[in-house]
C-alpha cells in the first residue's frame, strides 16, 4: 500500500454559529483546504464525510450527496459517502479517505467533518450523546453519556486514588491551550476552582468536566506521498491509521477503568508506524470528558495504567511536558461539533508537525497522534503523523 | 488491485417483523451468511454496515459498533464502520467493503444492511424518505420523496408518451417475481388493474407503484477472488464496483427524464469491467417507485432514452425477454428496508450467477448488475457481477 499525505487542510471556527448553516460550514471549511492545497474540485476523486447529527438536528440524511452538491461536485460526479460513529465519526472519514489513496484506488480526497448542534435544544443534544452508547441497555434505563464516564471517573478514583482537582486540571489546562488557538470556542482562562464550582452534570463530574456542544466543520486533502509536493511545500505523511470496536455498553467490560478499545487501537497503530509511545512529542486526545483523556494517556501507553492523573498534575502533558497533549484545546477547548472533531484533531497535529501552529508551537514536533472514542470506547480511532 | 468475490451471503425474510429487533435481523444475516462462508468470527478483518434510520428509529447512533458488539466480534476489537447514503447505504456499504479487500487492507470482510421501519408511525417513514432529497429547497417546501418521482414520472410522460399502464407493468411484473422469493414481503400477484385502482400518493403515482416500509437485514462476505476457493465452491467475482454523485435536488437538473448519476455510475462500471448492457443477463435495479425502474433501465442502456415503457411493456425484462430484471422481486416485491436494500440487491445477483435461485433461476448467467439510488439521484452505485 502506498505512504499518504495531508496536503491541504481547513476550518471554520468552532462555537455557536448561528448565523451559519450546516451547508456553510462545509463549504467554508472545504474551500479554505481546496485553497490550502492549490487544487481544483474536479480534480477530486472522493469525498468522505463525518457526520452524526445531521439526520435529527437539520432533518437531513444523505450529507454525502449534500456535500458534493452544496460544493458544486456534483456536475463531476464525485463520490461521496458519509461515515458514521458517533464522535468517531470524523476520524472514521479520514481512515476511510486514508484507505482510498493507500489502496490506489484515489489519488485525491477530501476528508470532511462537519456538524451544526447549537440550533437545537439542549435536551436533543444530550439524547444524541446517548444514542452513541447502547440505548437499549443504558439509555432506555436513565444513563447519559456523561453519567457512563462519571461511574469510569467513579471507578478511576476508587482504585487508583485519581483525585477530583486532577479532573480539574486536565480540563484547566486544555482551556489554557484553547486561548492559543484561533478557532477555538472556550478560549479563556479557567482556574481548579472554576471546574470544582461548577453545577454537577454526574457526579463526579461537573460542566466544565464536559466538552460543549458546538457548530464547527474541518477539511482535509489526501494525495499519495510520491504526488505531494504537487500540491504543498510542508506534507504530513500519516504513518499508521487504525480502527478497532469495544463493547457498545460499559456493563460488558471486565474493568471500568481502562479502555481496551484504546489500547487495542494503539497497539496496532505504533506497530503500523514502527513507533513507540515516547517518539510521539504531540497528541490530540479524545477529552469528551476530563475523565476521557485521563484513560486516553494510559492506555495509549503516554503513562502507566493508574497514573494519569499524577501525570497531568506534575505538568507532563503541558507543551514543555514529556508529550504536549490537546495544544490547540482538546475538544474541552475547542468545543465538540462531534462529526467534525476527529477531523480537527488531525488537523491540529498537521499543524504542528508544519510547523505552522503559530502560539501554540510544539518545539521541533516530528511525530504525532490524534485519538478519536465513539461513544464510551465502542469504537475507537488512532492516526499517527509524521514529517516526511 | 486485488479482484474480490463474495464467498459468503444469508439474509432474513423481509417485511413486517414485529417479533424481531435490530439487533435480531442484524444476528440473523450475519450468522446465514458467516456459515455460508464457513467462517469464524475472528478471522473477520472490519465490517461494513449500511443504514438509514436507526438514529430516529430506534433512537440508536454508533451502529458499526453495536453489530460489532451483538455479533461477540467487539472482543477481536475488529473495525465496524457504518455508512449512510439514504436508499443507496448498503450498496455503499458494499463498496467500502470491496475497497478493503481489493486494496489488499482485509482479507475477509463482512458488508451488511440492517434497517427497522416498521416500528414507528408511516408519516415518519415518510419523513425520512424525504431526508434523502434536499431538506432545505425540497422537503420543507412540502415535496415528499414519491411527489419528486411523480414529477419525473409525469415529464417522462409528456416527453416520451410513456402510459399509466407501462409504470403498472414494471409493479405488475415485480410482484410476480416476488412470488418466487421466498424472502420477498409481497409474495403475491397483482393485475394493472389493481395497480390503476390503488389510492393515490402523488399523481401519477399510486400506493402499488411505490416500494413498502419493511424490516430486514441482508449480509455478505468477501474475500480475494485468489482465496475464496477456502470458503465456497461457488465464488462470485465483483468485476466492477462504481459510485457517483448527482445534485440533491431536482431542480439543479436540466433533465427530469434523465438520472445523470446512474448514466455516470454505468459508464464507469462497464468500462471496469470491460462489458456493455448487452452482455448482462440479469439486473436488480432500484424500483423504489416504478418510474425508477423505468429511468434506470434507460440510463444503464438497456433501451434507448424514452423507450422503457414500451420495453417493459414488450416483456423484454422478463425472465425470458432481453434481460432478466428484478427476478427476486425488486424493491416493489421485496420491500425496502433502506440500507438493506442494496446489500439484498446483490445478493440475489450472486444467487443468479451461483445457480442458487431456485425457482427464480436466470437460466446460465454469467454477468449480472445491481444498481441502488439514494434519494432521487444524489448518490448512484452500480456493481457488476459476474462468474470467475
Amino acid at each position: 500500500m502506498r505512504e499518504v499525505a495531508v496536503v491541504g487542510v481547513g476550518s471554520t471556527r468552532f462555537g455557536e454559529q448561528w448565523d451559519k448553516s450546516f451547508r456553510d460550514g462545509f463549504a467554508e471549511a472545504g474551500l479554505k483546504a481546496i485553497a490550502d492545497a492549490r487544487i481544483k474540485g474536479e480534480d477530486i476523486d472522493s469525498i468522505y464525510i463525518g457526520n452524526m447529527s445531521a439526520g435529527k438536528f437539520i432533518e437531513q440524511e444523505h450529507v454525502g450527496a449534500l456535500v458534493a452538491d452544496v460544493s458544486g461536485l456534483s456536475g463531476f460526479h464525485i463520490p461521496a459517502t458519509r461515515v458514521e460513529g458517533a464522535c468517531a465519526s470524523g476520524a472514521l472519514a479520514l481512515r476511510q479517505g486514508y484507505l482510498a489513496i493507500a489502496s490506489g484506488q484515489n489519488d485525491l480526497v477530501v476528508v470532511a467533518g462537519v456538524e451544526k448542534t447549537t440550533d437545537v435544544a439542549s435536551e436533543l443534544v444530550e439524547d444524541m450523546q446517548a444514542s452513541a452508547a447502547d440505548r437499549e441497555w443504558e439509555g432506555f434505563q436513565g444513563a447519559t453519556l456523561p453519567a457512563l464516564f462519571a461511574m469510569m471517573a467513579r471507578a478511576h478514583m476508587h482504585r487508583y486514588g485519581t483525585t477530583r482537582e486532577q479532573l480539574a486540571q486536565v480540563a484547566v489546562q486544555n482551556h489554557q491551550n484553547a486561548t492559543r488557538n484561533p478557532e477555538a470556542q472556550y478560549r479563556r482562562v479557567i482556574k481548579i476552582e472554576d471546574v470544582m464550582g461548577s453545577p454537577w452534570v454526574a457526579d463526579p463530574l461537573r460542566v466544565l468536566d464536559c466538552a460543549g456542544a458546538a457548530d464547527g466543520a474541518s477539511a482535509l486533502i489526501l494525495a499519495p506521498l510520491d504526488q505531494a509536493k504537487k500540491y504543498t511545500q510542508t506534507p504530513v505523511v500519516i504513518a499508521a491509521s487504525s480502527q478497532t470496536s469495544g463493547t457498545l455498553a460499559l456493563h460488558d467490560r471486565p474493568d471500568l477503568t481502562t479502555i481496551d478499545s484504546i489500547q487495542a487501537a494503539a497497539q496496532k497503530a505504533y506497530q503500523k508506524a514502527g513507533v513507540q509511545p515516547k517518539d510521539i512529542q504531540v497528541a490530540e486526545l479524545h477529552d469528551s470528558y476530563t475523565i476521557a483523556e485521563l484513560l486516553a494517556l494510559e492506555d495509549l501507553g503516554f503513562c502507566p495504567k493508574g497514573q494519569s492523573g499524577k501525570f497531568v498534575e506534575e505538568g507532563q502533558t503541558l507543551p514543555d511536558g514529556q508529550i504536549a497533549v490537546n495544544p490547540g484545546g482538546g475538544l474541552k477547548g475547542c468545543g465538540h461539533p462531534l462529526g467534525a472533531t476527529g477531523v480537527r484533531q488531525a488537523i491540529e497535529i498537521v499543524h504542528q508537525l508544519r510547523g505552522t501552529a503559530g502560539d501554540r508551537q510544539v518545539p521541533n514536533a516530528q511525530v504525532g497522534l490524534a485519538q478519536s472514542l465513539g461513544g464510551t470506547g465502542g469504537t475507537c480511532v488512532v492516526h499517527i503523523l509524521r514529517r516526511p
